[in-house]
């Protein structure tokens, strides 16, 4: 099939199923969900999924390959989602290990607007510099606080300050006060002492106040925006690229069921090929050691996905974080590679002086 | 904590990990996301999760129960998602077994515009009549032949036909096309045999094109549309409901992974509460019995969690499908009551003759 986009997945098999049927079972009902019997000749072979391979791979457990016409995407996110896991997240035994893509869709989609060197122009960083990220927080405090915990951040002078992807529009801290409290002390601080840092307000919101928020923090001078695409909707990163050329910092909020062992989409699968086809900058993943369960092996694959050669498209920055020790920064470098953008939160917040804390931690990446 | 959001969980302990540290930590991620120690006092009662209860079921097993102050969702879906599960997706051995709700999220996030009785007026039915649905498809039939197949499921009776959840914008029949001649088709077919069927077209999509695609579907005379949440945003059914008076009928494409025996949400509280509360009026799941795994238990735990007192609320309207039987369909009513829809596709399209299939269908449901 010309112009396909091949899925790969690894079946387990319950008592009782074989491999060829779940295969051809999940290309039915990924596309036409009726049986094979009931599909009209001509749609049979564009419009169904084709099984284009498929091989036992253990006792219970398979390896296909799916290929799909690129047109069933319909052009859509959301088309694209559903294609690929919509039905079957309520089935069992089916993991999504990668995605082949057609140049077609990558270009259609369209991928990081800025990626990591417009992200490093951004900065005003060199290629051989990695880069630094932190989280406002906690939940609570007012628009003046996070103001001065932004500012303190930026006189340390890590490179990006984010929102905590929990800071919405709670009554203690509005996300237009907050927003614009906190852009102007970055502004202030980086006058005050030639620093480069940006501040990336959460807008993650329901469909209207998502593109007011980008909207606000567009006109207030942001450069990028966080955003949580399984909160709002994959498709809500190319609003951001396209209707205010804003960099976009993805959070992997609620995604995290689907990386079963062999059930799911594999972490790489998801927070790295779709969050990048979809248009993120850089991707937040929670880094093996911290407070989650990822493995080594895991967070390797995200950082391949994101930076892989994938047709046109920009890399994208790992960003690994969830409760990383600042003092661990520059191992974390060493073992990615320099395309990566730490994210330290706690850590920092643990200490007294979060200038300082900030400034040391600048110091353990060379800067 | 007054007017607070309590939510109920099942853990799982990991060797090494105990009850009350693992809630404390749940209490403490889901909202500041630091070490108790770096929260200023003032912010740690009330915007910081409480553990209200927590007991010892098993060996490994505990129930907890967390307070949040309702304020902490800022008043928005796409946060209360984040606040329920954001990051402890990525954790294991956490489920959320149910939720508490205070009136005053209730009533702000306001539950389904039509419900039950709305969806019956309507379609002009009595409270004594149960609802029956079914599905346009395949996957790549034009407009065109869409509109038949409406015509044949107008002619039978059936009271709502949606697009198939798959149909979104492909070429093949695009949504404008595609809407317009399936609503003039059953406008048609209503008139000529005094019917009251109703056409729902799948408006699943991105956050601008979802709009625009709620405002073609009611300036065409829709009365309702098919959304996936999951695709596009949980929140995006507060629009259909609140900019364009659409009833909504909600599908649970992508959801399926949450559905873990000791991870996720459980079934009732994703597909019951949080769709019901977000603004659904019938959700579509997957009956037991059916190509897909859930169990009786579950499915009538979801109508109940749909049709439940719940504040001010109107209850929603369970439509079980996903591989029913037409043969079945009495019977399903018979167990489930006849506040039910029943959903049926496959099995009418596996008859030569569709509106005659979908006739012995609604005869059958004493229609």
């Amino acid at each position: 099939m010309d112009n396909a986009l091949r899925v790969h997945y690894r079946l387990t098999l319950a008592a009782g199923e074989n491999g060829a049927d779940k295969a051809r079972g999940i290309a039915l009902e990924q596309t036409a969900e009726l049986p094979a019997r009931c599909i009209p000749e001509p749609l049979l072979e564009r419009h169904v999924g084709q099984v284009v391979d498929l091989r036992q791979t253990g006792e219970h457990t398979w390896n296909a390959s799916i290929a799909y016409a690129a047109e069933l995407c319909g052009g859509e996110l959301t088309q694209l989602l559903n294609m690929l896991f919509g039905n079957i997240s309520m089935k069992a035994g089916i993991l999504i290990t990668g995605i082949d893509w057609p140049e077609t869709l990558l270009d259609h989609f369209g991928g990081p607007g800025h990626g990591i060197a417009g992200l490093r122009a951004l900065l005003q960083l060199s290629p051989d510099q990695p880069l630094s990220c932190t989280a406002l927080k906690p939940m609570g405090s007012d628009a003046s606080t996070l103001a001065e915990i932004t500012r303190a951040f930026a006189a340390g002078g890590v490179d990006i300050i984010k929102d905590d992807h929990g800071l919405a529009n709670q009554p203690s801290a509005r996300f237009r006060d907050r927003m614009l409290a906190c852009q102007r002390a970055v502004e202030q601080m980086n006058a005050q002492q030639a620093g480069r840092s940006l501040y990336f307000p959460n807008v993650t919101a329901g469909p209207g106040e998502l593109l007011e928020r980008m909207a606000m923090a567009r006109n207030a001078g942001c450069r990028g925006v966080l955003l949580s695409p399984w909160l709002c909707g994959l498709d809500s990163m190319r609003l951001a690229r396209d209707e205010f050329g804003l960099a976009v910092l993805a959070h992997p909020a609620m995604t995290g069921s689907y990386f079963g062992t062999d059930h799911g989409l594999q972490p790489e699968v998801l927070l790295g090929d779709l969050f990048r086809v979809a248009g993120a900058d850089a991707v937040i993943y929670p880094n093996t050691g911290g407070r989650f369960g990822f493995s080594l092996a895991t967070c390797e694959a995200i950082n391949h996905a994101l930076r892989r050669p994938l047709g046109r498209l920009c890399g994208a920055m790992p960003a690994p974080g969830g409760g990383m020790d600042m003092a661990r920064a520059a191992h974390w470098i060493d073992q990615y590679g320099v395309d990566t953008m730490v994210l330290i939160g706690g850590s920092l917040y643990q200490q007294d002086d979060l200038r300082g804390a900030t400034r040391r931690l600048l110091a353990t990446l060379g800067r």
